[in-house]
């Protein structure tokens, strides 16, 4: 998506250790006008696959996911990072390393929101080496459900996750696919 | 809003320590076309407000902030509970003790996310004893902007943090206000 390739140059932040920061627009501040052109895309993308539920990890999947579950018409469900005492009642889970945070951590969705009938769209806003998606994408087996597809607003190409779903025969859709950035110069995948 | 008390009716639970769980619909599993009607009633009630952010608390607040960002056609920033390898530079902070989990933790905003031209109207999915609204008050007001009001889906009106908001002189809504829930039998304000 061109205009994402646009507004992460003019407005991201390479930091060290590999980290984009896109928090004026993409996940801390988020640029609603943008995210709802996303949201667009991303439904157009996945046009031809009957989508019952977007699924994601909190916190900065949620904007996205709520914004391409609205275009779409179906419900929007966040797997939980910590243990909360409105969670009741039997969970899928499966742990999941961040890159970010440099810790593996507990992903959790109640039984309730996920049956075997549902086709799950699995979305987070970065998607690097993947991790996150593959603990959505367990959580989704785990149901009994099939997964439509997996989908970014931005890839992180060169940590390969992306590529190794893809290889895995899932319909892996990044809205952009940063292939460097190496001395702070992005460059996208053509 | 009739349509939401009669949700939470027919779908929600009430769960030992005024605990309200409406995690089917609102805020873990989000029913995403409902979100829109709530989203389009808040601006409805916010219409005579120049609002120009939108600002809650992670998680469960950002699917709500979000859907009505969208509908006002402004930014949704959300405030971090947790320090992150991705937020750098200087931050508005606020305590806010939580009800749910029984425990006080830090709040935090990028000074980058809020200018003293702003107006924000702050949400959050849940209005209790208001502590998370109050904190999110403290983080605007650090920052030199302005309160154009408050909202969240369900206040619980018996924890009395709406009323105490609105004698302090804000714009307090809440799309249903539960005014008491004892032996599992739900009231709503009217």
């Amino acid at each position: 998506m061109k205009a994402l390739e646009e507004k992460i140059i003019r407005e991201g932040t390479v930091l060290p250790g590999d980290v984009l920061k896109v928090g004026s627009f993409l996940n801390q501040q988020v640029d609603t006008v943008f995210l709802k052109e996303m949201a667009k895309e991303t439904a157009r993308l996945f046009a031809d696959k009957p989508i019952t539920k977007v699924l994601t990890v909190e916190a900065s999947g949620i904007a996205f996911a709520t914004a391409v579950a609205i275009e779409l018409g179906v419900p929007m469900v966040f797997a939980k990072k910590h243990p909360s005492a409105n969670v009741s009642g039997a969970q899928y889970a499966a742990p999941v390393y961040s890159f970010t945070h440099k810790t593996t951590y507990m992903i959790s969705v109640s039984r309730d929101y996920l049956t075997p009938n549902d086709k799950v769209l699995v979305t987070d806003d970065f998607l690097a080496n993947g991790n996150a998606l593959k603990g959505l994408i367990s959580i989704v087996e785990q149901a009994g459900a099939t997964i439509a597809g997996c989908c970014a607003e931005i890839e992180k190409g060169f940590q390969g996750g992306g590529d190794e779903l893809r290889k895995q025969g899932y319909q892996v859709e990044s809205l952009a696919i940063v292939e460097s950035m190496g001395d702070g110069e992005i460059t996208f995948r053509r």
